[in-house]
């Protein structure tokens, strides 16, 4: 029996969108692929509302974590570290042979702007790297005030993690002053995993012209070279996924993305509603993400007996993430998941738990 | 009307292969997927008989000619060039600030292994990179002889781009000493693209460890250590073609590899004679690739226009590669494509060009 996924990726993908992976392949020189992916592109533009360059990679996110390092960082380079994927960051520069220095906040809480500034005051940094939904903690970080506070600092990019979170919760790009935004398919794009998302700003591209060492495969001015002659991928990319993304891009489309948030909006809301009742939120108040509920175990239940409950009925939630995994349970809403869904999830867990 | 592709990748996937993709997603820290990964690595040993590290990446081939570069060389590193990919793999060397060197022929002729040798002779390089199958010529490298000679230069690995012929030309991994044999899903594996495939030697394994600036997403020490530890990848992949590609090892190991092996040359001999007694070939005599011919234009024909008529037929063939574009065109006879698909393509071929 399939379990239904209320996990922080990869999200439950409708039979539609996955069975347009199953048409058959085109080559990646002909004109059809040039049609499909600057298709893609254009959507992607409209329905996030930017005019930054837009690429998709054939990777995991994680890979344009480290591809923005590679791009936007000589040197120096800045990390908030307030999860297990913030953390990420941090080691991956340090992985890339750059000067990564971190702030550092318990997991749960957020890092503020004024942090951020303190830090920024006492040294030059090249790049800050935020996540801006950290699927460990569930928390969202303040970006609009951490982009507002940084346009006091021209010189230095802002790199962005919005790997949970894109396309479920409403980021306005550009007002955020977002240098690099990346993000994955398997999140609130509700698509299978391979794909991630690249939003590049014009100062992040200049910068990278500078910066030696990038790499080919992740190197953002040759894929944007590639991509304004040619109207492709510079390497083969994956095809099929693209066929699902192109599909899942118009059902977007057709919801509207206000719509889209709302519904985002809704189900976090109802999750929070339920998690405070029978447990307690592990996100600092006023900092809750709105794509998935990390929740404090304070009932001190087995996850993985609820779980396994769970899985006969058919559905599936999360353990916590890393040295959280007792402490704290993750239910995700995210993707095309619906509010009733989730309230059959939570009845569901409320049968089981007796509550 | 699809166009059957008999293009050097991707190459044509059977649709119960297709199909396979359509499957509801797992949890990438699942005990589902668990068993999924570690049961496509036991096969892929098995079908390759290699004891190596194997790892499925979610990228292109290109990203683990570069991996390949970063987790291998400290500094000086020689790349063997003799079309397009072994060019694309020397200015990756470049691009990741490495010092390269390259041994440099013209397209058409194969690098030899005295050539190579007479370059360790005079300087000692960390590695070697060699295209075994040049998608660009057409050419086979002697990597037999090449991995002879260089048991005589222990220190120095041998870094090999199969992305166009494994699992369709015979290649002994372990007896040719290769330390990164790299290949992608969409060619000889009759697959859709996204995963590159990497067999990595110990001996891969241990320089890596004294390598730094190789970064995250495709580190082999990260990557091997992950699975060892939980038989996963440490990040997310490409789930539903994990899908596609268990079948297909199911699907090869049915065939046999023996079988897999003899269906390519029969398909290679029948498209070599053809192109002989009509054009001729553009690879040296002996260095023929099995997997894909490079027929040179030796009719003048417009490229263009017949593979626009095989389009209509439900065909598509390949253009010359790159500066080669009008002077040679390309026939593709990989993956699951049978001798009788190669003759009705020829035979279309045949009638309109009236020969």
């Amino acid at each position: 029996m399939h379990k239904k996924l209320f996990i922080p990726g990869p999200t439950e993908v409708r039979q539609e969108v996955l069975d347009a992976q199953a048409k058959p392949l085109i080559g990646h020189r002909m004109g059809a692929f040039t049609e499909l992916y600057t298709g893609i592109i254009n959507k992607l533009k409209e329905l996030l509302k930017t005019d930054n360059f837009v690429m998709v990679l054939t990777a995991s996110g994680t890979a344009l974590m480290e591809a923005a390092i590679r791009n936007c960082v000589k040197k120096d380079v800045l990390c908030c570290v307030s999860g297990a994927f913030g953390d990420r960051w941090y080691k991956i520069a340090q992985k890339c042979d750059k000067n990564a220095d971190a702030i550092t906040v318990d997991w749960g809480r957020a890092i503020k702007p004024e942090m951020i500034e303190e830090k920024l005051k006492a040294k030059k940094y090249e790049a800050v790297t935020v996540v801006q939904n950290e699927t460990s903690t569930g928390v969202r970080a303040p970006i609009e005030e951490i982009g507002a506070m940084l346009k006091n600092y021209p010189d230095t990019l802002l790199l962005v993690d919005t790997v949970s979170s894109l396309m479920g919760d409403k980021i306005d790009i550009t007002e955020c002053g977002i240098d690099v935004c990346l993000t994955s398919s398997q999140k609130a794009f509700a698509l299978p995993p391979g794909l991630a998302v690249g939003i590049i700003s014009n100062q992040a591209l200049e910068k990278a012209k500078g910066v030696t060492g990038r790499g080919h495969y992740a190197d953002f001015v040759g894929i944007k070279d590639y991509f304004d002659k040619k109207g492709q991928t510079p390497t083969t990319p994956a095809i099929t996924l693209m066929y699902a993304l192109d599909k899942q891009l118009d059902r977007i489309k057709q919801e509207g993305m206000e719509n889209r948030y709302q519904r985002h909006l809704k189900m976090a809301q109802y999750v929070q509603e339920w998690a405070k009742k029978n447990f307690a939120l592990f996100a600092e108040p006023g900092y809750e993400s709105v794509t998935v509920t990390c929740i404090k175990n304070t009932r001190n239940i087995k996850v993985a007996d609820l779980n396994k409950e769970l899985g006969k009925r058919g559905f599936a939630i999360s353990n916590g993430y890393g040295k959280l995994k007792e402490e704290t349970f993750r239910i995700a809403h995210m993707g095309d998941l619906t509010l009733s869904e989730i309230e059959e999830l939570i009845k569901n867990i409320d049968e089981i738990l007796g509550l």
